[in-house]
C-alpha cells in the first residue's frame, strides 16, 4: 500500500501514521516528495482491507495499493496454465478449444435430447442446459427444477455428453451436484460468496460467471473464494458487461481475454450469447472470441427459437449452429488449439 | 409489446407473427407505416417476456415493450404512497425522515453499545450494523455472524432502537429474523431470487438495496418477488451504481429518488456512505437526498473510523453524525417532513 | 508517480528505469517490498505523462501517478474558493445561489421576451438561450444563429438580465462573445482543446459543462485550459452523465458538487434539466443540488414545451419553475445562501 | 413514433395528441390496449425529434421511437457495403484487409521515416501518425503541427505509403487536406459537428473514431452529418468506450463489428492501441478484430516506445508489430479477407 499524505500534513500526523502502519504488522517506509509525502506500507497486503481505512487519519489523503489482492487465482502463485479436467477424457485450458451448447432452460425431453444430439453432432463436448433459472420476474418461467436435471441425465446418457448446469441457491448445491458435471454459477451470483464457498468444497468443477458490473479483480477475488475452500477447478467465464450502449443486451468485454491471461492461470470462456442477446451477432463473436485466445465457447442452441420459454433471440437453431461451428474450427487452428 | 417489422418483411411473415400473437393470448394490432408494419399486442405483458421471442421470427426487426414488467410495486396498481410500519411507534413513508445510523460491522460490545446510543442521542431511530457481511476478499473480515446479532440484541436492549442487519444467505433467513427488526438485502444479492422469495414469506420489514448494476425497472422486479410472496413491507434504499467515475467508490443516483416515486409506492432510503465511499462527501449527500424527497438515511457511523473493520474510510465519527443530523432536521423541514 | 516493478524484476531493468527516472528530470527513491520493488519519482508530476512511458520498459508492472495532475484550477495553489463577477453587481461563488434559466434554443422574438419576463419575476438572475445548437442529427433544428444571439441581446435590453449563450465552433467565439455575458461550452465540448484555448484568451466568464463519460479528473484538466491561458472566470457546470440507467436521460453525479469543492476553488453549477431529460424530475434535482452545495442553478423553462423545437420533455413551464424557485429559496437559506 | 397514453388519460388528452400528430404532418393510429392505449405516428419519423416533444403533454406517458434515425448511413438505403477509395490502388470495405500503422505522435524525421519503413515492410498499407495532438493536459505535448504533417508527407514521399492523421480544429481543416489522404476524426470530436460539416464538403475519405460514450446510433448519426453534407468516403472506427473496468484504458467493444455491419453499409476499422492502452493486449485484439469481421485496423507502432511522447505504453514495436501481422494474415484468410 502507497499512504499518499495531505500537503501540509504536520510532522505529528505523519508520525501517527508511521505508528499504526507499524502496529498492523507493516513497515513504513517515508519518501519525502516536493509537495507532500507517500509511505509505503511494506508487507504482505493482499487480503489486509483493514490498511485503506489509514485513509480515515488526519493528514491523510488517500491510499493506493499495489498488490493483487488475489494469490491462488495468480499468475505469480502458479505461473503455468491451469488444465481443468471434466472427465479422464475432457479438459478446458490445454490444447483443446472447448465448446459446451445446448437451451437456455431445459423445456421438455425431446427439446433436450433432440438437441444434445445436435450440438454433439456439430462438435459441442460439453451439453448445457438450465433447470433452475433466476429470472428477473417473478411472473417468469424459473425452471423445471429437479426434473429438468433428469433430463439433462438423460440427454447425457443418450449422447455421452456431459453436463453443465447452473446452481443459484446455497440449498440446492447437493442436489444439482448429483447430476452436473460442471457446476455454474451466473453472472448475479458472482459475489453469492455463501454459494462460492460451499462450491468450493466440492469435488467438481465449477464455472464463474462474471456479472455485469464486476471488475477483472473482483472476479478474480470470487475465483479465490472457490479456490482458497480447496476446489482448484474453476472455469472463468466473460459474458458481456453492463454499459451505456444498448444495440447488444451487453458489452461483450473481448480484452478480458488476454487480461485474465497474464492475471490468472485459470481458463477462460467466452458466452457470446448473454453477451449479445440477439442470434445473428453470435457468430462473429465466437469467432473473435476464439481469435482473441479463449479456451472455449458457451453457447445458446434452441430447436426453436421462437418459442423458447427464455432467451429465444439470443439462441441458435442446430443448424446455424453447425456452420458456426465449422468455422470455429478454422479459426481454432490459427489460435493454434484443436476443436 | 410493439413487434416492428423489417422492411420489405412479407404478408406471410405478418400472417406467421399475427398467428402467434394470437396462439399467446394477445390480440394483434397492425399499423401499416410508411416503411414497414408494426403490430400492436394487445393484452396484459406484464411478467409475458415469452412475446420476447417473437423476435426470433423471419421478418421480425424487433420487439419493444409498452408496459412496466411489474404490478405489486406500481403506482397504478396502488396510487397512495406506502407507510411501512417498523414498530409500533416507528413507520417509514409518511411524515418522517427516519434515520438509520451505526457501523458497517459489529466489533464489540463496547463499540456497538458506544455507537448506538451516541447515534439515538443525535436523533437516528433504528440502529444498523452488520453480523453477516459479504466482502470481495475471502480473506478479509466476514463478520461476528450470529455472536453479532446477539451484541446488536443487547444494544436494542440498553437503548431502545429496533435494528437492521443484512441477510446473505437463505440458510440464514430464520436465524437473523429472530433478531433484526428490519431484515437487510444488500446490492450484492438485490437478484438472489431464492432470499429474495424467502424474506416475502416473512412478517418482517425487508430494507432492498439497490445493485451496483441494477436498473430502476430490475430493482422494482426484485422488490416484487418479495411482494409477490405476500410480505408488503418493503422499503427501497438506493446506495450508488457502478460507473467509470472513480473519485468517489460508487455514483449515488439521486434522481433515482424522484423517478422511484413516481412508478412505486414503496418508500425510498437513500444510502449515501456506500454511495460515497468517503466520509467527508456524506454530509452533503445526506442534505441533498432529503432535499430530492428520500423517506430516510442509512448512514455508517463509527467511533474510531480508522480502526474499524471493515468501511472504515466511509464512515462518520459520532460528533460529526450529531452535525449532519442538526442541519439533516433543518432541511427535512422545508421538504416537509419530520426528523 | 510510483513506479511498481514485476516481481522478479532485475537488477538491471531495476536500474534502467532508476536511470531513465533521473533523465527525465525526477529523483528515483526505491522501495524493497516483499514481493516486488516500487519506484517513487520525485518531482512535480503535472502534466508530465511522458513518465507513463515507463510502463513500456522491461520489468516494469505499472506505472501509478499520486499528484493530481491539474494546478491552476487546484485548491492546493488557491484554497480560497473563487468568486467569479458576471456583470458589477452579478457574481458567483459566494454567498448568492445564482440561477439560470431560460428556453433550451430561442425561437422567436416572443418566445424569448416573454420566458425572460417570466424567469426574472420567479428570482433568476440570468437568461439561458441556445443560438447555436450542436443537435446529434443533421436533420434537427440547428439554431437561429446570428439571429438567435440579437434576440437574447434584445431580451436582455427588455429585462436587464445579462444573458448566457453557446458557443460551439471556435470559429464563432468573437461573434457569441460580442453578445453573450457568459460563454457557454456544452458537454460534447467539453474536450475540443482549439475552442477551450480561444475561451481562455476571452475577458469573459465561461461556464463549461462536463461531458458525458468526463470524469472529474479531465473535467478540471479541461479547465486547466482555459484557466492557464489567462481567463480566470470559468464556472463549472454538472450536468449528468451517462451511465446504463434508462429511466433518466442521464444521471445526474450529485456527488460531484463536495468532489468539486474539495478539489477545486471554482464555483459549481447544476443543470437538472439535460441531467434528467424529464421536467417532472426537475425541481426535486434543483432542491438536491441546492443542499448539496451547488452555487447556481441552470434550467430549462419554456412558454409552451410540446411545441419547443428542442428539449421539450425537459422542460418547466414558467409557472413550475416560479413554484420551483420559491422551495429553492427556502433551502438555499437552509444551505446557507442567498437567492 | 409510438405515443404511449398514461393509465386513465382522458378521451380530451387523447383528441388533443391525435391533433397535435397530424399538425406535425403524421397520420395517427390508435390502438386500444387493456390498460392503457398507444398511438402511432405513421410517417417518415427520421430528423423528426420535434415528435419527442409530445411527451409535454397532458396524458401522455412516453414517446417510443420505431425508426432508425439515419438514412444516408443505414443499409435500408444502401443494402450492398461501401468500398472506400483511398487511392487508385487502396481501397477498404471490399475484399481487402486495410492495416494503418504508425507512432500515436509524429516526433521527428528520423522516427518517422523508420517506422513508415518497418510498418510498410510487415505489410501495412497506410501510415497513422499524429500533428495535432488533442491531449488531456495543456501542459502535456501539443504536437508538432505543420511540422509533423510535412514530415509526414517526406515518409510518404520515402514509402509510397498514403497517410493518415487527425484533424482536431474546423481551421485546420485546409491544412491537414493538403497533406493527409485520410482525414481522421479522433473520439473527442465525433460530435463536433462544425468540423463533421466541413470534412462533408471535401473530397478526401474521412476516418471517424467513435466517442468514449456514444451509442452506435449516435455514431451512425455523426457519419449522417458527412455523408449528408456529399463525402460517401466515411470509414467507421470503434477504439474501445468507457466503463466501470480499469484493467484496459477503455474497453473495445468487439460487438460493434456484426452490430455496424448490420446497420450501416460503411466500413469498420478497429483501433486496438487506444481501446486497451496496453502493447500486450493489442495482438489479441487484432486478431479478434478481423475474425468478427473488421475491415482494417489501425494499430500504433513506435521504434522505442519507453521514449514515446505519448502512448508509449499502448505502442508495439516494430518487430512485435511485424510479429502480429502475420498472424493477422491467417486469421483474415479464414475470415475471407487478403491481407
Amino acid at each position: 500500500m502507497i499512504i499518499v499524505m495531505k500537503q501540509g500534513a504536520s510532522k505529528e500526523e505523519l508520525g501517527e501514521v508511521k505508528k499504526r502502519i507499524r502496529e498492523l504488522g507493516y513497515k513504513p517506509h517515508v519518501i519525502h516528495g516536493e509537495t507532500r509525502d507517500v509511505v509505503g506500507a511494506v508487507g504482505d497486503e493482499r487480503g489486509k482491507t483493514v490498511l485503506h481505512s489509514l485513509e480515515s487519519m488526519p493528514g491523510v489523503e488517500n491510499v493506493v495499493p499495489i498488490l493483487k489482492p488475489y494469490k491462488l487465482a495468480s499468475r505469480e502463485v502458479k505461473p503455468e496454465p491451469s488444465v481443468v479436467e471434466i472427465t479422464s477424457e475432457i479438459a478446458i485450458g490445454g490444447g483443446e478449444l472447448l465448446v459446451m451448447a445446448g437451451p437456455c432452460s431445459v423445456e421438455s425431453e425431446e427439446q433436450i435430447i433432440e438437441t444434445a444430439r445436435a450440438v454433439k453432432a456439430a462438435g459441442a463436448r460439453i451439453l448445457r442446459g438450465g433447470a433452475f433459472k433466476p429470472r428477473t420476474s417473478p411472473y417468469s418461467f424459473q425452471g423445471m427444477e429437479e426434473e429438468g436435471l433428469k433430463l439433462l441425465a438423460l440427454a447425457r446418457q443418450e449422447t455421452g455428453l456431459p453436463i453443465i448446469t447452473e446452481v443459484v441457491n446455497p440449498r440446492d448445491v447437493e442436489l444439482v451436484a448429483r447430476y452436473a458435471d460442471i457446476m455454474q454459477v451466473g453472472a448475479r451470483n458472482v459475489q453469492n460468496f455463501a454459494l462460492l464457498k460451499m462450491l468450493g468444497q466440492l469435488e467438481k468443477p465449477v464455472l464463474l460467471k462474471r456479472g455485469m458490473a464486476t471488475t477483472i479483480q473482483e472476479f478474480l477475488m470470487s475465483a479465490e473464494y472457490i479456490l482458497s475452500e480447496g476446489n482448484r477447478r474453476v472455469i472463468l467465464c466473460e459474458r458481456g458487461i453492463r454499459t451505456f450502449e444498448t444495440a447488444t443486451r451487453n458489452t461483450l468485454d473481448i480484452s478480458a481475454v488476454p487480461v485474465l491471461k497474464e492475471q490468472t492461470h485459470l481458463p477462460v470462456v467466452i458466452d457470446p450469447s448473454h453477451a449479445t442477446g440477439h442470434a445473428s451477432l453470435v457468430p462473429s463473436m465466437c469467432y473473435a472470441a476464439v481469435a482473441a485466445g479463449a479456451d472455449g465457447l458457451i453457447v445458446e442452441v434452441h430447436p426453436c427459437p421462437e418459442k423458447a420459454s427464455s432467451d429465444g433471440p439470443q439462441s441458435l437453431r442446430p443448424a446455424d449452429f453447425a456452420a458456426v461451428m465449422q468455422k470455429v474450427r478454422l479459426f481454432a487452428e490459427v489460435a493454434g488449439k484443436r476443436l
